[in-house]
C-alpha cells in the first residue's frame, strides 16, 4: 500500500522519530511536528533532563518554533502531532495559542489533560487521540524498563 | 515605617518593577521574581508580544531563568512571586517545578489557575494570594484602557 503523504499516521511517525532521539538522548520519549497546510514547519522533542528545564517539553517548543516560523502567535491553521497527550501546562499553551487540531499519539492515564472535567483546549481546537498509540506506548515502556534497570 | 526586605511586599514590588518593564514595552504587565534563602535568583516578565510566544509568560521565563540557576528542574525551596494570578499552562509548569510557594498579587478571574475545581498546582506547594493586588491591578487597568484608546 503506497504511503499518504498527508495522513495523521505519517505525521504521527515523524513525531515518532522525534521521540526516539529523545530516548536516545536519556529524556522521556515524547516527540512532535507541526504541521501547516500540509508541511511540516517545526520538530521538537522533549528535552527537560538536558536543559534542567521542567517547560522544555516537546509541545512548547513545537510551539514556539511554529509561532516563530509563522511570524505570529496563533497557529489555529495549524495541528501539532504529538506522541503522547499533553500535560496541563502544554495544553494550556495550546488554548493561548489557539491551535487548529490536536492529535496525538498514547494517552497520559496519569497526567493527561483530558483527564480534567473541563475542557483545558481552546473551544475551537479539534482532537483526534490514539493514532498510532500503541508505538508510543511501547516507546515509553522501554525507556522506563531500561531506566529502572540502572 | 522601616522596610523590611524579606517581606512578601518588598519581593512583589521587585515582581512590580517587572511589570512596569512589561507596560513600558508594550507588554501585558505582568512581572515575577523568584526567591531562595532570601535572595532573588531570578527576574521576569510578559514577553508574548516581542517574542510572537503565548508561551512567553513572565512565570515561564521565571521557572526556567530559577531552574537554571540552580542548577537543577526542581524549586521547591523556592517562592515565585508574581503580580498576576498564573494561568493553567503557568500552574502547571509550577507543578512540574514542584514549587515550594507562590504568592501572587491580583486574582485573574478569567484565566486564574484557581477557576479550576482540583488544584492545578503540586500538592506541596503553599499559596498566598492578593499580595500587592491593588497595584497590579491598577497596572494591568491602565495598560488597556490606553490600549483600548489605540
Amino acid at each position: 500500500m503506497p504511503i499518504d503523504l498527508q495522513s495523521d499516521e505519517h505525521f504521527m511517525k515523524q513525531a515518532l522519530r522525534e521521540a526516539v532521539q529523545a530516548a536516545d538522548a536519556g529524556e522521556v520519549p515524547v516527540g512532535a511536528v507541526v504541521v501547516c497546510e500540509g508541511r511540516i514547519i517545526a520538530r521538537a522533542h522533549n528535552y527537560t533532563e538536558r536543559l534542567n528545564d521542567v517547560t522544555a517539553h516537546a509541545e512548547m517548543q513545537a510551539v514556539t518554533a511554529a509561532a516563530d516560523f509563522i511570524g505570529g502567535k496563533y497557529l489555529n491553521r495549524c495541528t501539532l502531532f504529538v506522541t503522547l497527550e499533553p500535560c496541563m501546562m502544554c495544553a494550556g499553551a495550546l488554548h493561548w495559542a489557539q491551535l487548529g487540531k490536536l492529535v496525538f499519539g498514547a494517552y497520559d492515564e496519569k497526567k493527561g489533560y483530558s483527564l480534567w472535567e473541563k475542557n483545558l483546549l481552546h473551544p475551537r481546537t479539534s482532537v483526534k487521540g490514539g493514532v498510532c498509540a500503541e508505538e508510543s506506548a511501547a516507546l515509553l515502556r522501554a525507556f522506563f524498563a531500561e531506566r529502572r534497570k540502572e
